[in-house]
This record gives structure tokens, sequence and C-alpha cells, in this order.
């Protein structure tokens, strides 16, 4: 059976990436790596290092994604939590065959890793991604 | 300078233990340690692992505790972020000199532990804890 391995990342939606990085890298110090533009999410997204996982900060850059209404009706604060598993294709089976409800029934394949939301209707009100790298 | 180390855990509200377990646990298969009763909180507590860190599901035992009017007002969903430090007092004198808005000024002392809570106003929207193991 795929296992969980461990917290990827607990990503927050930010309105602005230096205002957050202003707390997160500069007061309490997280390791800062790079900011990403991600088109196809229509965010942009900074990543910073604590342990094994990482800290992502997501701003919004047009008003109609997911990430946009989650900003403009709740404001900033966390948005999902994305736990790394060693293979979602099976644990995606596994989940679908136990009656759990997913966003993505099956993974989505981008450079180097694989992904999938469950739905927090699921989890307890949680967004749960869930991703395994796939060096491909 | 104090050290920001790993995620300690992601704490998360529910209104059910066995019903949040049976996600966590029995679905997602994250390996379940134990539940505990935390009056000083109150609140239970079931704490599961995952990588270096965990996942804690988190039941109000009363009416009138902070997370029991979260779960009333927001519903079950991700309550705080803990971060691990390898020195709190430091990282919070710190933190207060570069003018962070905290909500424990010094850290509460536990048994084999030291925390203290962030203000969300800081953090972007996230309560963030801090948490140091002192092994006393």
């Amino acid at each position: 059976m795929a296992k969980a391995t461990k917290v990827n990342h607990v990503a927050i939606v930010v309105s602005d990436i230096e205002q957050g990085l202003n707390f997160w890298r500069d007061q309490l110090g997280l390791h800062f790596d790079h900011v990403e533009d991600v088109p196809s999410q229509k965010v942009e997204v900074a990543f910073l290092h604590v342990g094994e996982s990482h800290v992502e900060l997501v701003k919004p850059t047009t008003d109609d994604s997911g990430t946009a209404k989650f900003l403009a009706e709740k404001g900033p604060g966390i948005h999902h939590l994305c736990i790394e598993v060693d293979d979602i294709d099976s644990m995606l089976a596994d989940l679908k065959q136990k009656g759990v409800r997913l966003i993505d029934e099956t993974a989505r394949e981008l450079p180097g890793r694989k992904m999938a939301f469950i739905h927090p209707k699921a989890t307890g009100g949680v967004l749960l991604e869930l991703y395994q790298l796939t060096g491909k």
C-alpha cells in the first residue's frame, strides 16, 4: 500500500509576496529559496525551507482563480496542506475504493512531480494536496 | 541567532476525533500515536506522525475555549501551524525587538517543551506556534 512520507509544504495565501517574505524570511528566518510564476495556476509562489518541508507563500495573479476567491472571501491565511506520498496513483486508487471524495481522481502530471487534491469534505475541512516527486 | 528547524505539527480542529481518525489514520494511513486529554487547553488531541512532523486532531471539550469558538465560527479545518525552533527564548526576544506582534511575549513552560504563539496579524493570517523541546 502507498505511504504518506512527510509534510511537503504548507501553502499560505498572501496578498503581497514581499510582505509575506518580510515575516517568514526576514523576521522568522526561514531559508528563502526562490519565487516562481506559475501561470497555469494563476499564482506567484515564494518557496521557503524549514526542515524536510517548505512553506509556500501563494499570491493570486488574477481575480478569477480559486486562490483569488479564497483571498477575497477569507483573507490571507493557510490555504492547503500538502503531504508527500511514495505512490500517488496507488494512493488515489485506494482512497477512491474507500469512498473518499477526491477533487482529482487521477494525478495531474507536472515536470518532476504528480499531484492531486482531496476534497475538504473528506478530510474534516482541510484542502489536502497529495504530491509525489517523479524525477521526470 | 535562534533557528527554525522543522514543522513540528499542523493542528486541525475537529468536532469528532473518531471521525477525524477515520480519514487521517484509516484512509490516508498516517501512523497514529495516541489521544491525549489536555484539560489546560480544554481540548482532546489525537497525534499522528508523518515524516519528522505530526498532524494533530484537536477537539474542544468545552464551549468556551478559543478552539471551540473557532469550530463554531469557521467549522473544522486547520487551526494553526507549529514550527520548532532551537532556542525559543532568544527567538521571541529577537521577534519582539523586530516589532513582531506576539500573543505570548515569553514562552509558556510545559513538561518537556516550551511554546508561544505569534499573532496572525504578524504572519499574514496564520496562527503560528513556536515550539522548543526541552527534555525537562
